[in-house]
This record gives C-alpha cells, structure tokens and sequence, in this order.
C-alpha cells in the first residue's frame, strides 16, 4: 500500500457484492440511499481538534465496514480501484 | 449481532405496529412527521468532542425507543432489516 | 407516565384554550405564529456539551409553558395526545 | 407579573409612540426595518455555554430598551399585550 | 448621549461627505459597496464568549471610524440621526 | 498613514501589473478567480477569540501578499486607492 | 522558491498524468470529481485555533499528494503554473 491518507480520511477497497453475501450481510435493495461493505486499507492519524488533540479514528486496516453508497472519491493504485472517505462516512464496523 | 456502529450511531429493529399498540403506544395517523417505535440492537462508543472527550449515549442495548419516521439508513443482516440512527434522531426512551 | 425524552427533550400535554383562559393568559388570534399553552410531563436530563457537561433544562415536571404552536412531535400514550419539544421551543414558564 | 422567560428570552411590554416622544427618542419613519421602544417586564436567567456557565442578561427589569420592529412573539397576559425577545433582539438601553 | 448599545454595538453619528473631504480621506463613487466614516459617540461592553468572557471593542467614544454603507439600524436621539452598527462592521479607525 | 484596520481587517496598496512582473511574478489570464499582488500598508491587531486571546496576523506592514481578486472593501486615502482585506482572503506572502 | 502560503495554505506543483503513471498510480477516467497528483512546494506554518495553537499541516515540502481535481487557485511564479491549496483540499500522501 502507497497511499497515506490525512486527517479523518480512510481508504477502502470496496468488496463485491458475493463476498458481501458471503458475509451474512445483505443489503435492501430497495433502499434510496444503500450503504455498500468495504474493507479498510489505510487510516488518516484522525482530525487535530482546536486544542491541538489528535483524535483517533475508530476503525483500523483490515476492518469489514460500511458506508454511504455515493460517498468518497475514487482512485486507482496499481491498477485496483479504491474510495477515500471521511470517517463520518462510515457508519458501522461489521465482524 | 455481528454490527458495531461507529460514533453516536445506533442500530435498531423497527417494531411492528401491532406490537407497539400492545405496549400500550398509539402513534397518531394524523401527523405528519410520526415517530415510530424500535428496539436498539447495538449502540456506538459516543461522539468523540474537540476536546478527546468521549460522550456516551443515552440509550442501551434493548431499550426500546421512538424516533422520527424518516431517520436513519436501512440494512440487512441475516436476512433481517435494521436502521442506523443517528442518537440525535431518537427522541425517547419507552419503559 | 412511561415516557423517557432524550437529551434537551420535553414531553408535554397541550392544554385546552378554555384552561388557558382560565389561568388568566390570552393568546392573541392575530399573531401568525401564536405560542400554546402547555403543562410538563416528563423532562429529558439535558444536553451533553463538548467538554462532557450535562446542562440540565430550566422547566421541571408539572411546569406550565409556553411554546410556539408548530414546534415537536405529536405521539399517543395510553390514547392521550402528548408533544415532545426541544427545550429551545419553550419560550416561558407561566406561574 | 406572572412569567418567567427561559435562557435569554426577555418579556417587554412594548411602549406607544406617544410615550416615545416624550422620552426624546424619535424614530425615523422612512427605515425599512425600524427599532421600536418598549420596557423590560421580565428577564430570563440567561443562556447556559457549553462550560455549564450561565451569561446572564444586561438588561434589567424597568430597562427601556430599543429592539427590531418585527422581533419577537407577541402574547396576552391578563389582557394587556407584551412581547417575547430573544436578548440578541434588544439593540440598546436608552436612558 | 442617552443611549446604551448592548454587547458589541456601536452607535455612530455619520458624518456628511464634506467633512470626509476636510479629512483627507475621499471615498471612491465607482465602488459597490462604498465604506462611510462616521464618529463614534456610545460604545457597548463587548460580547460575552462562551467562557464568560467579555470582549471589549476595539472603538472608543470619538473615534472616527469607516463603516459598509448599508450596515446598522437608523435611529434618531433629540431629533438627530443615528445608526447601531455591530463592532464587526466597523472597518477600521481612521486618525 | 493614517487608517487602522479592526481586528485581522488588512490595508494594501494594490501593485500594478508592471511591478508584478518585475518580482519575477506572472499572473494566469486563464484563471477566473485570478489573484493580485499588492503591498501590506497596515495590519490590525488580529481577532479575538473565544478566549480573549488575541490572535495576530502573519503578514506584517510592507509584505507584498497574493489575494483573491474580488475580495476587500475599496477605499481612497490622500487621493489614493486602498484595499481593506480580511487576512483570509491573504493567500500567501511573496518575497 | 520565492512563496509563502498562509496558515493552512499549500503550494504544489501540479504532476502531469505521465509522471503519475510512472509512479503506480492510475487515476480514474470515469469519476465525476477526479483527484490529480502534485508534489508539495511550499507549506503555510498552519491554521491558528481560537486557543491559539498552531495546528502544523501534516504534508512536507516535497511530498506527492493527491487532491481534488477542481479545488485551488492557479498562480505563476517565474513562469511555472502552481496552485495554492486549503491543507484540507488534500486527500492522501502518496510514497
């Protein structure tokens, strides 16, 4: 992995959505706004507060989360697709 | 339960009317913005503040709760449908 | 009572234009957004600020207020109608 | 006087023009939103900050003050008309 | 001076374009939003912070200052116009 | 000089095009929101937060500085044009 | 280099799609916001918070960074284009 992300930025490969049966996780697809499962490649450190404190994202690499289906940016390292999202994106950790 | 909800998010399974008029409830069909009625299934650490400071919510696993209709983002999990909420969207604790 | 607001929440019984009369307020019917009458029944603990302080609200269970008509939500107990309100709704207490 | 403002809600009873003029204080009638003058009735406590402190109002009760023509909620108590500001809709003391 | 500004307003006496040019300072007619000078005459104690704090203005009573053209509220004390500006609308001093 | 900006308000002399390519810096024509070069001719103190801490402003009197084009308020002094600018809309010193 | 950002202002070199193909890291044809690549040029001393803390950028002269494609303001500094960023218009460091 090359990529670092800053402040609450948290980069993910979204999985397919076999795996994400395969998981037990299904997910409604009548729902306007569906969130989508992804797992966590790389954290930012977290946003520095206006004390100067740090604070800490919840999720780590290799966590199973989901997020908000059109939130992030995509981008591609070594020809693989990935999403940079805020933490406030991501609205669960699945285990 | 195989969801950790980040933050102040909280799970819950919605309640089907019937059981909520059991429990005594009635909801108006009037309104325009009803409240429903549901069970939290698993709830975030809290919001973290500025200052590192975690806030724990106020609610707990099992508590049954009202909150606004339209709130919240639908998700299965084996085969069942659940909505992540945020805190700021439930209104009360039922006893 | 088996109602638990959240937060800077508070569940209250509208009273009836003849009661308010009674207790000597008169609304004025030319006002557009005319405050109501009401009577506390049930007061959330207060909201959490950032450095993790409860402020408790100002109005206490039995309390008579005044609030803008069109604020809160309107839910049943029991088959009477209550409003749950933001404490920032409520304008005064009427003694 | 039988109302209690909450936070930095200020009850005044709004003066007439007649009274105005005797106070020295005339208002132009060309502004588009021109201040009104009225005396303080009833003072609420003062908003609560986040640190839990309470900012207490700087106006007092008797205080004639000047506000914003069309601030406020207007009520009846006892028959006679007042007026519910936010302290932040109070431009002045005059004196 | 009978008038009292509350928090962080300023009331000013505006002064005509002739004395402007007596100053040495002339305002540009092609500019939109064309800055005036005036002179302070009453000055509030300041806002108060969420610590508690109050924040004095950096204006004193005297001092000519630059203000936007259309900030502030018109009003008129023993039949002479004034305006209430807030501090932040106040541009800069001008010695 | 005689103008003294409030709080981080910024006084500059806007440097004509010529001068800007003498520093060695060329403008895009490109651009739609071009910045300026300009030189620093006074500097408030800076704002005061929250705190009563006063924060003072990076740029210093005789900085040359890039803005945003349309920013700042237009003024003459002494028969010559000024600029008052809000530090933020200061994007960079230039030296 | 001859520039200084202000606060939490950076300056980069924006990389040329060759450059970042080189590097391993291909960048989507198909979204609609496409982050671009740049190498860091200079970096402001960081946004001062209402304590009056410096807040220190996390990105360092001479790191590549992607940020989003539309965010910036072009500038040209002896004849090379640049673009002067918000820290928080960066999304990731690249190595």
């Amino acid at each position: 992995m090359k990529i670092h992300p800053l402040a609450d930025r948290i980069v993910v490969k979204v999985l397919e959505a076999e795996e994400v049966t395969k998981g037990g996780i299904v997910l409604p697809d009548t729902a306007k706004e569906k969130p989508q499962e992804a797992e966590v490649v790389a954290v930012g450190k977290g946003r520095v507060s206006d004390e100067g404190k740090v604070i800490a994202p919840e999720v780590k690499v290799g966590d199973k989360v989901l997020f908000g289906k059109y939130s992030g940016t995509e981008i591609k390292i070594d020809a693989e697709d990935y999403l940079i999202l805020k933490e406030d994106d991501i609205l669960a950790i699945v285990k």
